[in-house]
């Protein structure tokens, strides 16, 4: 795909993955499900096939910056751009656009999240070439997941009329619903989850910041300047902790006049907590999914991580999540995943920064 | 008590406390319900008001002995008595008896395991005066504890009529009863635990060990005689592995003429599985026993055991217990505690004796 760069947005903390996730080793870095590589990594190599990896550029914070290019050896280290404080998604993306920009006037922009999963690469290849080909044509495009639940932890996109082979026109943004939208969202097959993809021209993105965001363009520009002049770390060091801190889909994506949606299925999962990690995991006979060296007596549905020089035993326990990382161990009911930050909250109570 | 010597029998592995216990570290060498101390140090402690340390006799296996020694500086190391091979507790009690009465002729012992809880010393104290006062007159003698719940983990013992105060004549030994059986045997109030404390003189234990085990006796007359020549180590090395592996209750208490026994309360415990440490150590309003640094949201019951230098988080869980010792961690289900010796199994299968 000639003048399409894909963006990876690789900024996220992944803290309800702790203690696996820490500051300087997100959830990107981490292989959740047993896969053997990293997030990261499983990213760009589904990549591999449509976009060459000059032409991919990862945004990240500068703490985890060199561990992200370690994870990624492929890509060339000026291709990962160090954010010096993460500001949200729209300044990330017009950074990133901006480089793309210098490097061809006509790039297209592939921006996609570095923590996760796709089960079926083919279908992710198929709907990266359809909404490519209307970013293409000047659309702003995103990916919608075909919902296979009533979710009520995303937001959802109402789609409209057929504009292109594949690809609808959005009718709404829709926020995180009760239970009950949810169902109704699901079974009318009109709604599909926001997956965090997005697909424009750099042109195109960079003119939506510039009418709708000004004040983050004036730093763009300013950024630029500094790109042209050979002191860009100076200029982003001084910029951007002034940007305003807005997403995409706020900043830019809600307020543009027309949106493309290319509705998909392609296995997505945002793998938002270790109980999504348990499920999309291998696992044995009686449910258990076992990154680790583990004896179990009658336990049933558990996922467990540990380094391998350590044995864990599991005696007559059910849908565990346990994790030990050397200096922490969390042993937390699976159904209770999404409380690991009141954790992390806790530690930085007690000064323990050493463990986040 | 002149003449009384305490015989601490520590030749126990304590499978069930696995993975805090170990070959090299048996749990009469730990710290169970943090107490602060070992179990063998809270049981020579105990004894301390009625018999001096010179007259404290510990009977471990060879393994273990200095790692005993090092936990009970106090001790003479030479009343250290080091197994080659555990033969069970009548060959054990019949080698500490030449000792005693090598030291002294009238010498009448207090046999005692190494690592039970007595949470109320005083009657604890009071007892041994009675018990040792019976044994002083000939009597053979056991403490049997009073049963405050219908448990059918040990054997009963039957009281007949009172010989003299506090002390009475046992109408029989019980196996461990069915729950029926034990319940009767509660409602009755004629029947107490079999609590693995012996008394007797050293004379006396001698004689019936000649005329109830005579191979016995003969292994010992060999020891006996590498003491005076001083050799008792190579002779225990030659003679001990023939020994009989033969308990003291089968081996002569259940075969003498009469035995007597001191019914007793003074809040013991066998310390039998992590559940028992849980309910004997202090816990927090929520019912928590954490001997280490825990994080907890919405978890109770549980005993968390970990080194200083790992932190623990718990989310959502009820009655577990967590042992983490840096090179293993149990998660257990409380009421599953009895099921710690199967893996332990399994680790030897898998070769893993480093672990055991």
């Amino acid at each position: 795909m000639d003048k399409t760069f894909a963006v990876i947005m690789a900024g996220g903390v992944g803290a309800r993955f702790w203690p696996a996730s820490r500051a300087a080793r997100p959830k990107q870095l981490l292989d959740l499900t047993g896969s053997g590589t990293t997030m990261i990594a499983a990213t760009l190599a589904r990549l591999a096939p449509e976009i060459p990896k000059e032409r991919v550029l990862v945004v990240t914070g500068r703490a985890t910056a060199d561990a992200i290019r370690d994870a990624l050896p492929s890509i060339p280290r000026e291709n990962v751009l160090a954010e010096p404080v993460g500001r949200n998604t729209a300044p990330c993306i017009g950074w990133a656009a901006l480089h793309a920009r210098r490097r061809d006037p006509d790039a297209v922009l592939a921006v996609l999240p570095s923590d996760h999963l796709v089960r079926k690469p083919e279908g992710f290849h198929a709907a990266l070439r359809k909404a490519v080909g209307a970013a293409r044509r000047g659309a702003l495009v995103t990916c919608g997941i075909t919902p296979d639940r009533p979710e009520t932890g995303f937001g959802y996109i109402e789609l409209g009329e057929e504009t292109a082979d594949g690809v609808r026109r959005v009718a709404r943004f829709v926020e995180k619903p009760d239970l009950d939208t949810a169902k109704g969202y699901v079974a009318s097959g009109r709604f599909v989850w926001n997956s965090g993809m997005f697909f424009f021209s750099a042109a195109r993105v960079l003119a939506e910041i510039a009418r709708q965001m000004p004040e983050l363009m004036r730093g763009l520009e300013a950024i630029d300047a500094g790109i042209g002049a050979g002191d860009e770390r100076a200029v982003v060091d001084r910029v951007f902790p002034k940007l305003p801190a807005q997403s995409i889909d706020y900043g830019v994506m809600e307020g543009a006049a027309e949106i493309s949606c290319v509705p998909v299925d392609f296995g997505w999962s945002d793998l938002g907590s270790w109980s999504a990690a348990h499920d999309l995991s291998p696992k044995d006979a009686d449910g258990n999914a076992f990154g680790a060296d583990v004896v179990a007596i009658d336990a049933r549905g558990c996922l467990v991580r540990a380094p391998s020089d350590l044995l864990v035993a599991l005696v007559g326990v059910e849908d565990l999540v346990v994790v030990d990382t050397g200096d922490c161990l969390l042993v937390c009911r699976k159904d209770r995943a999404q409380d690991v930050k009141p954790v992390l909250d806790i530690l930085k109570e007690r000064g323990r920064t050493d463990l986040l």
